[in-house]
């Protein structure tokens, strides 16, 4: 298992150490197995399990209105703050089938609940890949029988290569994290950026601790660090129908993370720089990516930096550039002014790793040989500066290249 | 001169005939001269002059907040009603160039006025091209002073070519318009879609009749008619800092086009039509393009359905499938639900070339080999339906493919 905190964006916390290799925290088992819905054979069936009675848990989905059936199963007959158990599906994401979705959604939730011995309510469901094509049951339920046979304490890198479809590589993390009441383990598993058919990029992502949470604990801080990490990065600005992000924590170490301690505040940091990572992760595998972006955006008001953040992370100029290594920030002043319409002349600052090109709203002299040795490297910081001194927000980007054309394009059904 | 009525979408009005060839309308002359702009040495320095005292016009800018200085210095400083001349260069945008870019359009602008023998504002300047780059005024002199010396009454495909930057072929059209009044001529050029260097599309629009309308008219109809065609189209959902279309009627054919009458609507119509279809012109040029779309949204309300068919035709996936060829509608759906977060289920119906693949948010059995025959066809058509019947729009797009990495990005600085 390679080295997880690779990005400098995203630096380990000091009481964080990585672990490397394979096992989840104690109170999980997990297992993945291929059931034959993906055509290649590659596992495509995972199922985690949490064997603590009184496990907590918190969960967040896409915000999309044609929300697939397992989410909608998720929100409707899901206990969210008490999960037992996961039960995923790749190959195929369950989506656009309607009602008959909907069925075959409870009856993955009925099957993880037989096989997990806890009650339907407390098992999530979650589907990835083409849409529109209804679900085949048989090859899923054989799937969670088998999964349930192979479910171990080390289950946790069969699980994570059972979610994905077509991601470059793994994106999985276990983390050591030294708290003032004693030592947790903190477990990540993402999948996301990649096509099993022409269909689209969903987002996984499953968390786990054998710390000891309350499941309003749970939730405030994975809705703070939702927002800091999977919310902060953009593949290519489409929200999927699938997006799903659980956190489990099933407090076997003993180890109480009581609210408004020192305690929350360190195993948030652990948690954030987890999630950040594995976001990270999601955008460097994003569609035959070759380099990642941030953008900064800094002024104005906070509606005004995340618009102007996510048209410049969002635009195709932008991204064919960062991919081609091309220091061109005509696209980036473009962006912005695009999204603040009716507010020329805007006295616009940008800077491209730390070189700054243009000042209210001018170019200004700059080494274009050192810029284009900057932005030739793997990650490019773009700083936008507005007008006014009101917010600051970051967006992370995948770039776009012939590779994202080919793997959308040229892989009909 | 290759017809320009080639899509279904845009018939040609009964009262409208093609005329092909060259020639502007009574009243007017142009010419376009090759500068040194451009590195390849093609023209790049337009010049389209009225010589009708009385001359009448309307204007359209980008809505950029970081609007290039020639839009700016149009908009403080020239009588967008009575406009006489417009000079345009290509090659270089003159954009993100502070005030001496200012400065530099003011002096392009005396420049026009003193080769067509009229006052300073009633001087249009556009620019195109790399952004972020001072305009070499020398040769952009030396070109509006070659310009004024071919200005001639056929100059209108020179003028064409003087604009374009990458443009794969012209987008220009000559119209004999027969009113109840009379029989008048509206000709038009428009570039767009191309790049120069690493920069982005930027259009420009020039239309010219040798109709008589008020001021009053040319900006009512030229509003309505730029909200129908450009203000519908998306290469890449990019809007350019220099973005300009201008309407300028010479009102030498005598034949006067009063408001609300049968001539106002026949010309309203014609305009149209010649706006349409040089918008699809454009769409069907962007970057690289080998399919166009057409997205129509019914139900909702305006600015739900406007956000649903940018949506659609922004979208990267659906992009990348148009060029692929590929009737993937679950990338549709997915961009549907996104652009309506938290509407969840929303039933939404779905018909690609007439072939209904979604009823209520669920697939539909259908002829998958028929629907793959028609979405390989170089139109495409979008159908989606949404709950109430409030509103319809539609936007044409064209695909995103290889040659669109390549133009953007294979293409260093």
């Amino acid at each position: 298992m390679s080295p997880f905190f690779v990005s400098r964006w995203v630096p380990c916390p000091d009481h964080v150490k990585e672990l490397g290799g394979e096992g989840l925290p104690a109170g999980f088992r997990a297992a993945g197995v291929a059931a034959g819905i993906k055509a290649s054979g590659a596992p495509d069936v995972g199922v985690l399990v949490c064997d603590a009675p009184a496990a907590t848990s918190a969960a967040r989905f896409t915000a999309s209105g044609t929300q697939a059936p397992p989410v909608l199963l998720c929100r409707e007959r899901a206990r969210l703050d008490a999960l037992r158990a996961v039960v995923v599906n790749a190959g195929n994401a369950n989506a656009a089938t309607g009602r008959p979705g909907f069925e075959n959604a409870a009856k993955m939730q009925g099957a993880g609940a037989l096989i997990a011995g806890v009650r339907e309510d407390q098992v999530a469901v979650c589907s990835t890949g083409v849409i529109g094509v209804p679900l085949p049951m048989d090859k899923i339920t054989q799937g969670i029988v088998g999964a349930s046979h192979a479910l171990a304490a080390d289950g946790d890198a069969a699980f994570s290569a059972a979610i994905q479809t077509t991601d470059a590589f793994e994106k999985r993390a276990r983390l050591q994290v030294t708290l003032p009441s004693g030592t947790v383990t903190l477990t990540g598993q993402a999948k996301g950026a990649g096509m099993i058919q022409p269909g689209f990029a969903t987002l996984l992502v499953f968390v786990q601790s054998d710390a000891q949470l309350s499941a309003a604990t749970c939730d405030l801080l994975l809705g703070v660090c939702v927002r800091r990490s999977f919310e902060r990065v953009s593949v290519d600005g489409q929200l999927s129908t699938n997006d799903t992000v659980i956190l489990q924590c099933s407090g076997t170490s003993g180890v109480a993370v009581e609210p408004e301690t020192e305690d929350e505040l360190r195993f948030g940091e652990a948690l954030d720089a987890l999630m950040r990572q594995l976001a990270l992760l999601v955008a460097r595998d994003g569609e035959g990516a070759r380099r990642v972006g941030r953008v900064v955006v800094r002024g104005g008001e906070p509606g005004t930096v995340d618009a102007v953040a996510r048209a410049v992370a969002n635009s195709p100029l932008v991204k064919t550039a960062l991919y081609g290594g091309d220091p061109n920030w005509g696209r980036i002043i473009q962006a912005v002014g695009a999204a603040m319409p009716g507010t020329a002349p805007l006295p616009v600052d940008i800077a491209i790793e730390g070189v700054q090109v243009c000042a209210r709203g001018g170019v200004v002299a700059h080494d274009a040989q050192a810029l284009a040795e900057a932005v030739a490297r793997e990650e490019v910081e773009y700083e936008i500066g507005l007008p006014g001194d009101g917010a600051e927000t970051e967006v992370f980007f995948s770039d776009l290249g012939h590779e994202y054309v080919t793997i959308n394009a040229d892989y009909t059904t």
